[in-house]
């Protein structure tokens, strides 16, 4: 993909490696290097963007030629930007910011300084202000914080004709014109109709003659489960109204699209034990890793010791049969793959909406079940397995600790995201790390009882 | 959002009970179900197929009025669509398939046996049956087979007003006219326009001055990484051109979306140690649960015997000091989220495209860095807390395992992804579950050489 002459990987590398050691990028170089990263692809110019440290990453940017140069920082993240603000320099910083849509604006501003963020709303014009200002005041985490204030519309008793008219006298100032909401004389939302429609119908054709009924969203409605809509009902657009049903803004899909992206990058670091970074890994510090890492890997380390304290519980039996001691971390281990994979998979279901709260006895039930055939194939296969290697005996034990972990593991695993949402936390950090924890400790308790009991001790 | 009458989520329980329990679905409560699915939104609708047996769904289907029924099937996933194929009779089956767009058509073909899917191709008329051809011949994983090979163009050395009406022709065949890809007499990409651009120009202004230089992929662009680029670069539609940057085909920001939450799905799974579902979680049968974590977890248990053997071959240790056994759930524990932040950040930025095989190194020394770090913050916190009740040379054999494991952990853990990316295998099944198993052994063996040392034992 290119829009100038293709460029390979290898010559991507080279120019960023001549971006970071250019340690000067002085005049000469400044210019040689403004009249390279003219000629490369925006796509590729994004990909070096996101791979510079900070300091060098501004100065590129205000290498570039204005409008380049705007594109270019509209196309990174909010975090990422907020990195680049200090040596951004106040000129090009206010431009970048009074380019940005209100809602990418206030998304920038989340991720800033407080005295920052009011000067920069200051170096906003009035209307500009005002709009962002809108913006600003939804809530976090609602689609409202995601919609543009400034919508295309058409009045419902208009021509086909009419309303093109209409539309090229709002294009300037709308973000988007293809889905066009119809509204009546009080701006309420009555019908949804497209640019596509209106232009093919044209003439004196009626507008409630070529909309549908809308499809739209209220300010407060969730912004991830709003934005996974567009997927299933291939919206480009998607009309956002106030509690009257007026018309108040629209979230477009590319807005839907950094939803989503940014809910699965959060999602995926969770389920990892760690805090989502917001911006490319290699232009993180190393310190910033060790911060999204450290509280979650100390917490569950210090819920670790609760396995020592259960074995500490059973140092007699260990102490009796030190052979137990072998097979630790391969019950802790597989009880905590069972569970994890029911997490996993629940808590993709929760975010993709295919499972609601109401779905937790179903969803336990289900698992339960699966639990109990993933037992039995692995309980039977280590029982015999271990039995002819360690004896009979510790088959057994082996074979009917695995049975009742593996049930245990998958049913917690599966019922675990589900009690997440209901109190409210996040199911990705809830889930798999944590159970990992407890299905270790519960693990081992069933595993020196049933060995306690077959073995005698 | 609604596209009729607000429903709650309750109203859509309640009538996803209705469409259970009605046994039957007798004439009478037939006709009074589908006028009731006539009323609820299309989201809801799609929501409640998505949670019913096949059987179910496809007697719903058939209920739906014939265009709706359409438009709901088309957002069914690609093997959800396949399930249904046997429940759903020749007519609406085959009637859904023509309705298709050919890049969704070749989706279903891939999940049906050889035989339905000869006969639903032989059920196409010849035209619809050309195009679906030329997606089928190129491979899994490249953008070709995305795309929607009726595209809209217009000729360079048109007018605005001429390429307008050139589109309004075009209008019934192209799935999408909002991009428009601009092309010489003999097909060759010169340029993009907009819909917008040409609409409010108009008059005799050229398309040659009212195109960018296009952005285009080749048939040929892996999938998911170009399907991302629609995020940075804020497409609605890419052109897609052969080797010879003749427009073949165009992929549209919907089909960008698919391909990007399937590869989110598949990574999720496959980090949680399963396999994608690729259907919705309630209505996945019990044994295709089972099937798809059961490979994972017996490869996963078994690599475990590596642990047992680990520990057999320290037996002695064991025997000697008991209290040793006591931290190896802490230390396989900790070792294993330790190595599991890192793959799962790795992962996921290797996905993005934010790391590249060529970061290897630089990957790994930031994550021995992290390691480090993190070694160092939890080695000192357990050394002194278990040294306090286990007294000073346990805290010390302790102190100085996790200090190594996390430092090992995090380094393998960066570093396996890259590997699994170079080896052409998927980074996120090689990453996460296997690190566990690699991290334990190795952090047991690390544990009983320091504890030998320091113990002398």
């Amino acid at each position: 993909m290119t829009d100038h002459a293709q460029r390979t990987d290898e010559d991507i590398a080279r120019l960023e490696q001549m971006l970071r050691e250019d340690t000067e990028l002085a005049p000469g170089g400044a210019r040689r290097i403004s009249e390279l990263l003219g000629t490369i692809a925006l796509k590729d110019l994004i990909h070096v963007l996101e791979r510079m440290p900070s300091v060098r990453a501004a100065l590129i940017l205000r290498l570039l030629p204005r409008q380049r140069s705007i594109v270019a920082f509209e196309a990174l993240d909010a975090a990422h930007q907020a990195d680049l603000v200090d040596a951004l320099g106040d000129d090009s910083l206010t431009s970048f910011f009074d380019a940005l849509d209100p809602d990418d604006r206030v998304s920038l501003l989340d991720e800033l300084p407080a005295e920052i963020a009011e000067r920069l709303m200051r170096s906003l014009d009035e209307s500009e202000h005002g709009l962002t200002s809108v913006i600003l005041g939804y809530p976090k985490g609602s689609i409202g914080r995601h919609m543009s204030p400034e919508v295309p519309m058409v009045r419902v008793e208009l021509t086909a004709a009419q309303a093109l008219e209409a539309l090229k006298e709002q294009n300037d100032r709308v973000e988007t014109v293809y889905t066009v909401p119809v509204v009546t004389a009080d701006r309420k939302l009555v019908g949804v109709t497209s640019l596509r429609r209106l232009l093919m119908a044209g003439g004196e054709e009626g507008v409630d003659t070529l909309m549908d009924t809308p499809v739209y969203a209220h300010t407060g409605d969730p912004d991830e489960e709003t934005a996974r809509w567009f997927r299933a009902l291939d919206l480009l657009a998607l009309p956002v109204v106030d509690d009257s049903t007026r018309l108040v803004g629209m979230v477009s899909i590319d807005d839907a699209v950094d939803i989503i992206e940014d809910a699965d990058n959060e999602d995926s670091a969770r389920s990892g034990g760690s805090e989502p970074l917001q911006r490319p890994y290699l232009t993180t510090p190393v310190w910033k890793l060790v911060r999204s890492r450290i509280v979650w890997l100390g917490v569950l380390a210090v819920s670790a010791l609760l396995t020592v304290s259960v074995l500490d519980a059973f140092e007699d039996a260990l102490a009796a049969a030190v052979v137990l001691s072998l097979f630790i971390p391969l019950i802790t281990g597989t009880g905590g793959n069972t569970g994890n994979q029911a997490a996993t998979t629940v808590t993709r279901s929760l975010a993709l909406g295919d499972v609601r709260k109401r779905d937790a006895l179903a969803v336990m039930w289900r698992e339960t079940r699966v639990g109990l055939i993933l037992g039995t194939l692995l309980g039977a296969l280590f029982g015999v397995l271990l039995g002819i290697f360690y004896g009979a005996s510790i088959g057994i034990v082996l074979g009917l600790t695995l049975f009742v972990v593996c049930t245990l593991a998958a049913t917690v695993g599966g019922i675990m995201p589900i009690i997440a949402k209901v109190v409210g936390a996040d199911p990705a950090v809830f889930s798999n790390p944590f159970i990992t924890t407890f299905v270790d400790a519960a693990g081992l308790v069933i595993y020196f009882l049933i060995a306690k009991t077959v073995l005698g001790i």
